[in-house]
């Protein structure tokens, strides 16, 4: 249950990496807290700074692009605050050197694997607003996010994913794919919908599932952009 | 494209109703405003005022609930911000009347659909977080949410649909539900399951799909709630 850092070094390294230095040094101990490291863990926490870090980050983005319209900005968001991105900058700032986790985690590398990086990185940020506030959280935000808030992914890779395949497969003049509803569970109003996603010419098919038809169908495309080759992901 | 309140009238429908005048009335008109009625509508500010509902109310459930863990604050938010309880506070708000909507929504009685008024609510939010900032927004939504927050359902309500399943079949000493995985598709990582839940006691049956094999399991079990006789659900 060390950490590589001490509660003593804490200090230090909040300031380098967050730009931040607690007024309570006890939060962001708990912050970094796994749960599998005692009663005192940090699931309260990533609860509080998940949803002050989406916050942050859609005013951000909202002033950033004036004329981006909302599906824009929730792709843009989705993209900024993914387990992938946060687990990534958790790891660039070091904060695996600083978890507090129990002997198994610990054991298993548990300070390397991204969900409970990017899990413990949301934690500070609630413990952050905690000590200090919105608008110490909205600064450490900016600094942490950092050049990716100005170098978002092209506009077209944030499109919804039944367009991207759409566009990717019109870029080779290839037919548009076939999408088919093949279940519905459920009474109205809680149906669950099935819908497979074809491309013949390729050979590939997936499958989605949603409570709706359309979410459905975004689902199977998501999967099918996945399987398409290299050359025609990229359009 | 007249709403039945005029520009000249919100400034003093907003201090009664959410206890706020805007800097900016420009901002709160925007709010109002939905898409059928104009190009310069509520759906980016719908967006912003979604993310720092969210925010406000986890930090006020955060503080409210120190024993409570994060499955329970989440359900406790879901249930205070979603669209049917925010179409309430709306309605109950007079929101309704403060609404401009194109003409062919307007004649279909579009002031009183949900979807319409919890969107328009939330775009209020977003409105008054740029007008004034973070507090103000969690001052207003205080005031909206008013005892809705003290009168949380009970904890039983909030528990994951498939404890309260269970409780709600042993509280008649009847069998448990069985679970059966019916189905798996897509490759490693991009798996979608389907689960059926069955109570034959009942003769009841259900059907969930999610990314992972437990969130099926709960979608099926919410499903099956629903199908229970009346003095079953509440145990």
């Amino acid at each position: 249950m060390i950490p590589q850092r001490t509660s003593g070094e804490l200090p230090a390294w909040t300031a380098r990496a967050l730009g931040y230095v607690f007024v309570s040094p006890a939060l962001c101990e708990m912050a970094l807290t796994h749960r599998s490291a005692g009663s005192c863990h940090n699931e309260r926490l990533e609860f509080l700074g998940d949803a002050v870090l989406n916050c942050t980050v859609a005013r951000l983005l909202y002033e950033a692009h004036p004329k981006a319209d909302e599906g824009a900005l929730s792709r843009q968001r989705a993209s900024l605050v993914s387990g992938e991105t946060l687990a990534q900058i958790a790891a660039d700032l070091g904060l695996g050197d600083c978890l507090r986790l129990g002997g198994g985690e610990l054991k298993s590398g548990g300070f390397r694997r991204a969900s409970i990086l990017a899990d413990a990185l949301e934690a500070v940020l609630g413990a952050i607003f905690l000590d200090s506030g919105y608008a110490a959280v909205n600064a450490v935000v900016r600094h942490i996010l950092g050049t990716r808030l100005s170098e978002l992914p092209p506009a077209s890779e944030l499109k919804d994913p039944k367009t991207r395949l759409q566009e990717a497969l019109q870029g080779r003049a290839m037919a548009l794919p076939l999408y088919e509803l093949t279940g519905v569970a459920g009474e109205a109003h809680e149906q669950s919908f099935t819908v497979s996603c074809d491309v013949p010419s390729l050979k590939l098919k997936s499958v989605g599932a949603g409570v709706t038809r359309r979410r459905a169908e975004q689902e199977a495309a998501e999967r099918l952009l996945a399987q398409l080759p290299a050359d025609l992901q990229k359009i």
